[in-house]
Order: C-alpha cells, then sequence, then structure tokens
C-alpha cells in the first residue's frame, strides 16, 4: 500500500490527532535529520504530548544539541523526518517496516514506505517542510526549535551555497533569525569552528588528492589508519565529503571512507553539471540527490576506486 | 565640512540628478565593492546616463565579471562605494579628496568624507543598501545587476555565515532569486571552486599555523616566497584569512601576508566574541568590522608576528 500524501496542514491536523510520538532519523545522522526530528520532538512536547527522538546511530558531538533529553514514553505514533527510505535507518528500519505512520521528507527518491507522506522535493531541507508544519500547528515555536530548524536548513543547503537553495529557503532563515535563532553562533559551530583534528584531517585528506580523466574527477582515500590518527567523529568525517568538489574544473568529487572494522567503504560522490550523483551511485546500489550521493561498497581500497573512477568515467563519455 | 547623512530614497534622487558618474572602489577589491560599483554603473546606464567603474588594483580574476565594460565619460560625478576611507583607495583616493559627491557604505568607521554619506552600519554589505536605493530608483535591475548584488552580500557575509547575516540580508537575497540571481552558479564560484594553487596555498598555509595563548590565537605567517610558489592571484589569497579563526577555542585569528616587492606586510585579524578585531589593527593604524579588521605593517616576518602576538595577548588580558 503506497503513502498517501499529503499537506503541511494536513501533517499538522495528524501530529494534533496523536499523543506519543517517536521521531526516527537516517543512520549516519546530518543537522537536517536531527534537527527536524528534534523540532517536532519539541514542539509535539509544547502541546503536551509525549515524544522522543531515536536516532539508529551515535549522535555527532557537533549535533547534540539538536536532541531534547529522554521522556518516559510508549511511541505509538512512528514519524520518519528526512528519511528517503527505511534502509537508510539500519536494523531500526527493517524492524519498523509497516509501521510507520507518516514520513516529513524532501527527498525527491522517497520510497514511499511510510502510510502518509509529507514531502516536499523543492523544499532545500526536511526542517524547511517542518517549518511549514509547524507553522499550521499554530505554536509559536521556542528557542530550541528555532535553532534546530535553522541549524537543519543550513546545515543541508551548505549555509545557502548548494543549487538546492531557493527564495523560499531565504525567506524561512529570515522568518527564523525574527524568531531569534541565533544564526551566527550556529553557523560558527557548523561551519566555521573545526578541531584541529578535523584540520589535521583536511591537510592530510588533501595530500591523498588524486585527479583523473584531465581533472575532472577528484578522489579522495581516507582510509581506516588515516582516520583514527586524527581522531575526528563521523560528524567531522561526514564535511570532509566536500572537499574534492572543490578543484575548478571538477565534474565528480568522490570521497572512498572505511567504516570500522575495516573493509567497507562509504562512498560519497560529489557532482557538477551535467552529471548526475545517483546515476554514478546506482552501479553500487546507492542513491541520493542530484549532485550529492553515497553507497557502500566491499574489497580492497585500490579495488573500490577502480570501480568508482570507471562508473564515473562512463558518465563522463554519456555527458560530454 | 562632514558629510550630509541621506536615504536611499535622496540617494536615488542625487543619482537621477546626475548624468556622468565614475563608481570608485577601494583598494584590495573586493565582491561587495566591485559588486555594488557595478551595479549602481549598470543601473545609472539603464536610465541612460554615462558611467563606469573605478578600481585603484588590478580586479582579481574571481571578480572580473562584476565590472561593466568602459564607455567614454567624463566622470562629473564621483560616487564611492564600501570605501570607509579615502586612505583605502590608494593614491586615486588622495587626489579624490574634496571631490567625492556621494558614498555609498555600511562602514560604522565610515570617516564621512563625501559630500553626501548613505550609510547603514546595520547593513551586512553596501550591496545590501544599493539594492535599497535601486528599489528607491524603480527600475527593474537586469540579470548584471542582480548578479552583482548578490555576490557583493553572499561574498561579504561569508555566504550568511558570519555574525553582519540579518533576516533582512536573508530576505535581500530571496528578492534577488525571485528576479533570476544565479545563485547557486555565484556560490560555486564564490566560495567553492577553488584553484588546484588556492588549494596548494591552504595546505602550506595550514602547515605554517601557529598557536599562541593556549590556543586562543593562531598566526598564519605567508611570506612572498611561500605566495609566488603557488601562483595564487590576491583575490584567491585574500581568502585564505578566514582559516586561523577555524580552530575550535580561537579567539583571534591572524594572517600574515608579506606583499610584493617584500618587506611590506598586510595583516588580516579575524576575532570571535568577545575580542574586537579594530582595536587589535588600531595598535598598527589599522581597522575594519567588530570581527574583521586589518592593518599594514613593515619590518622581518618575526618582528611582525611578535607585535602582533603582543597586541593580541593584551586584548585577551582585558577580555578574559
Amino acid at each position: 500500500m503506497p503513502a498517501v500524501e499529503i499537506t503541511p496542514a494536513e501533517a499538522a491536523r495528524f501530529l494534533l490527532s496523536r499523543d506519543d510520538f517517536c521521531f526516527l532519523t537516517h543512520a549516519f545522522p546530518d543537522g537536517d535529520t536531527l534537527g527536524g526530528a528534534g523540532a517536532l520532538c519539541a514542539v509535539t512536547r509544547s502541546l503536551g504530548k509525549r515524544a522522543n527522538v531515536y536516532c539508529p546511530d551515535p549522535v555527532p558531538a557537533k549535533f547534540a544539541g539538536l536532541v531534547p533529553p529522554e521522556m518516559p514514553s510508549r511511541a505509538e505514533c512512528l514519524v520518519a523526518v528526512d528519511l528517503a527510505d527505511l534502509k537508510l535507518a539500519g536494523e531500526v528500519g527493517a524492524r519498523a517496516a509497516g509501521h510507520v505512520a507518516l514520513c516529513v521528507d524532501h527527498h525527491i527518491s522517497n520510497s514511499r514506505y511510510s502510510e502518509r507522506l509529507c514531502c516536499d522535493p523543492g523544499a532545500s531541507a526536511a526542517c524547511e517542510v517542518i517549518f511549514d508544519i509547524i507553522k499550521c500547528l499554530g505554536v509559536e515555536p521556542d528557542a530550541f526549535t528555532v535553532n534546530a530548524l535553522y541549524t537543519g536548513i543550513a546545515t543541508d543547503t551548505g549555509c545557502f551555497r548548494y543549487s538546492n537553495t531557493t527564495a523560499k529557503t531565504h525567506r524561512v532563515a529570515a522568518d527564523l533569525a525574527d524568531l531569534g535563532a541565533d544564526v551566527a553562533g550556529i553557523n560558527r559551530a557548523m561551519f566555521e569552528t573545526k578541531s584541529r583534528g578535523r584540520l589535521e584531517l583536511e591537510k592530510a585528506a588533501l595530500e591523498t588528492m588524486e585527479y583523473f580523466f584531465g581533472g575532472r574527477c577528484a578522489v579522495l582515500s581516507l582510509p581506516l589508519a588515516l582516520l583514527n590518527k586524527t581522531g575526528c567523529d563521523a560528524g567531522e568525517i561526514e564535511g570532509i565529503t566536500a572537499l574534492p568538489r572543490v578543484p575548478e574544473g571538477v565534474l565528480a568529487g568522490v570521497t572512498i571512507r572505511e567504516k570500522p572494522p575495516g573493509g567497507v567503504y562509504k562512498v560519497s560522490v560529489r557532482t557538477n553539471a551535467p552529471l548526475s550523483a545517483p546515476e554514478i551511485c546506482a552501479e553500487f546500489g546507492g542513491g541520493g540527490h542530484l549532485r550529492a550521493a553515497g553507497c557502500e561498497m566491499r574489497g580492497s581500497l585500490a579495488e573500490v576506486k577502480e570501480a568508482l573512477i570507471g562508473a564515473v568515467g562512463r558518465r563522463l563519455g554519456d555527458a560530454l
């Protein structure tokens, strides 16, 4: 039974009709899934309901403030946030199949696994959709909620840099600033401030950068040994995936990052027009957004790299 | 005779009353001064007037598109853009003393050297003020103008990251997006894409990073030899000044950059609260914004560094 598509107003009415929520994020959590789940949790609690956030992975330190403290709850109503497919929520996702009452999302690739789906593929972030839902709820969002929503939008747009940023994105940001969002503080924490370990990782990653196809493809290789040396957490490592798309002329920037305990690689592909990132990742069972996608691969680092370069080469051949 | 303060509407009426303009930028030009001058030049030309942009320094490659092609003009009316003081426009500034009919600015430190001054210290960028002026002119800005204004605002706010970003800044960005600004393209060119030389410079600069006062001050040293090796132009080097404020815990990030032919240093100081950047730079005759200021110093690199560390140390002592 495919999901029934609902509007933000209908999603608000649905939330008003239930009393006990679990807001489920995706694995490898980012600012949007955690900020969105945190904001919905805080807002439903402010309406006198019980609610918690469930994240399948440890919450990276920089996002720790987005998750409200646990409260006793029976979690009768499961709501997925920014979760395009249940397989992106690990084991919990498998157990949740058939039990997700609502999904709030912005991925065009959403697999429609939930009973109700409130998804705007034109929104920069799930938090942009959630801002609309909260307006329909008619509650004045508190400082926690406003900051959580701003964090989600800012992180999913690379601070209003990426092509998913629209006029509406800026208007929502303006409204959140008027509502008291700590814009400068959040931006500093999310984008400007980096641990010394993260800076070391950047320097080391830049040293691994290799160019292929006359500079149109750049690849970063991050074996476990290198990652462990810098002591960076998952959130800090995640940010590094923007790096290989930085050099002028690059159409596909690939980051290959070994996962503990080893032998499995989390691959991130960022592209510039006209290359499609999910088309490259689809060869390896992955997916994502038009210019930012991912997949998981097994083998030696050399094998994984070779397979990815081959896939990029085929797409470059098609595109150019 | 100090400047007469005027509103954007009055500035618009003044521009309508004259026919031949020279829009003067500051030296070491950035996206805001060039974007603002370029936008005013394009808009006054669209009103049938003659206008050119004059920049005291070579225009960095990444900003080349902000300056309209030269047209024959007698430049009867000199308008300064984003120019806090005439000494920031080099020799041309000295010759312009007493001849600047209007200055459009957003620096609280504006030295009021012009006949008329349209300055909003609450604006993120001169381009934010200029957007208001253009609205008052009642002309529909063309694509060139819209992109120039967006570039100025995006670059002066670090793409909406810095503490000068307000709700109004986001609303102006939304209006410019609605007017057709190439938001994603400009952001990619200004913030994401870097030449391989610039990436080399970042790697080399990170290797020079030194920490003082328990990590509360970080210093980058960029001697000419290092700068020449990377082949970066002034615009590319300018961006590096954000780097020493990046490490967690840093309150003052200092970049010392040797100017050709050598022996003179352009110093950039970026701070986090509670440190004031212009207070540090004032010890050496410089100034700027609350969290980003600069000065010029002479001597050996070691002497300059020692003097700056001393100044930072005194401010840290006062502040903490």
